[in-house]
């Protein structure tokens, strides 16, 4: 697999005139998936996990529903393509890719979804018994943070964790948001991993695009240490997710379900 | 218009204990443009210069070339669609939308465009002859960040503004990194502003995609105060884009063309 980052010669502009020197840069690696002969997708990524990544992606959208579904998967490294054959044939799905969802009603759906297959991936945690203290979250997000920095030397990618109450399971970065969601997701999936006893902490901004990756992924409770969106706080009450944010030092932000906190 | 921030009650846990109070949340909004009654792209954006937005990213696209391809725009604003008939039919651009880019001799494009539309659609803007010097660079970032603060209550937008030497010409904010440059593509066209002496002030990273955005916008230096990753400094290179990132205080990284920075 290529690198995820590169040494580059830069010029820095500071106090003492310019200097010439060595910088760490993150790449990006482009993978087109196709899926029986197919192409269905190119994305953007950075080069690691790959397949892991096309497994959480093709969850996600719903082309299948389980590791099963996959008859066989094929990174081709260098020419930068995953080649998935599946059991598994929902003509439904590749219809519904990209297409907006769309009620009798009006316009706008009334749930919040803006993609029609979301509807159909999204999973309902409001029964997961999962609770959690402020204390639990500040040392979450600190875990994050440290694993992360191994990465963190380009400050160029974003990075997510998957976490029970007594610590992180995993963590994955991309140069993509929703990458490092789907990452998590298909390690789920390829290892058998429930989730709705999980928490996922996550780098950036909670949009609506970024909850329903969570709600796909079906942990009943998100943290972050930015800001949610309206939209993404609209669905997180709907489908029973925890959303916290803004963790930072010994304050955080509760949004929604906030019973699942403890005082 | 829809707002692009709203009220919202939360729970705030910080040192003195939970405590329920008001905060400021950004909105998302969904809107679908449609060319020649055909469902084209659905995007979530903030909810403002919805006009320009669909204007910039059509031309983004290569549906249109300027704002006369354009025989009617309507922004059907509540139901979130933009209806859009066009005199100029391409069909080659819809064909390749979303389409890898592939060079007969392997997968991966070896100029660096990952999708077929970018290598139409990019200008290339070696020629210009705009300078500027370090402190012109930390003086357009502190601009941008000072209008950008209005909008900052929520944390969760990207911004950009479009510069010349003396100054900002326009900033536009949106939840979508790219959103906010294609605002800024659709006011240039529509306004007949030339680029090709301009600069661009962005808060996010710099990745190959938002490169992208800026070389379609035919701007010839970018400046962040974020990261760029390898393969947008690939296209920079190429495409004769100033590349300035990690603009913090009083330093900052020049990565390409820096033969347009005085010292």
């Amino acid at each position: 697999m290529e690198p995820i980052e590169v040494k580059r010669e830069i010029i820095r502009f500071g106090d003492g005139g310019p200097m010439v020197l060595e910088d760490t840069i993150v790449t990006e690696y482009t993978v087109t998936i196709k899926v029986n002969g197919e192409e269905f997708v190119t994305m953007v990524c950075s080069p690691a996990y790959i397949e892991e990544l096309a497994v959480g992606y093709l969850a996600s959208e719903g082309i299948i529903r389980k590791p099963e579904d996959i008859e066989h998967l094929w990174v081709q490294e260098k020419e930068g393509f995953v080649h998935v054959t599946t059991s598994r044939h929902n003509p439904l799905t590749r219809t519904l890719q990209g297409k907006r969802y769309l009620t009798s009603c009006c316009g706008a759906s009334r749930q919040g979804f803006v993609f029609a297959n979301d509807a159909l991936t999204v999973k309902n945690v409001s029964k997961s018994r999962v609770t959690l203290s402020a204390r639990d979250c500040f040392r979450l997000m600190e875990e994050m943070q440290e694993s992360a920095e191994v990465f963190q030397n380009t400050g160029g990618v974003h990075n997510a964790s998957l976490c029970c109450i007594e610590g992180t399971i995993l963590t994955r970065m991309d140069i993509g948001r929703h990458n490092a969601l789907d990452k998590i997701y298909g390690h789920c999936l390829m290892n058998k991993i429930p989730r709705n006893d999980k928490i996922i902490v996550f780098s950036g901004r909670i949009s609506s695009e970024i909850l329903l990756k969570v709600a796909k992924i079906g942990c009943p409770v998100v943290l972050s240490k930015s800001a949610p969106t309206e939209l993404a706080l609209k669905l997180a009450e709907q489908l029973g997710i925890t959303t916290i944010g803004f963790i930072r030092n010994s304050s955080m932000n509760v949004y929604t379900h906030a019973e699942r906190v403890t005082a």
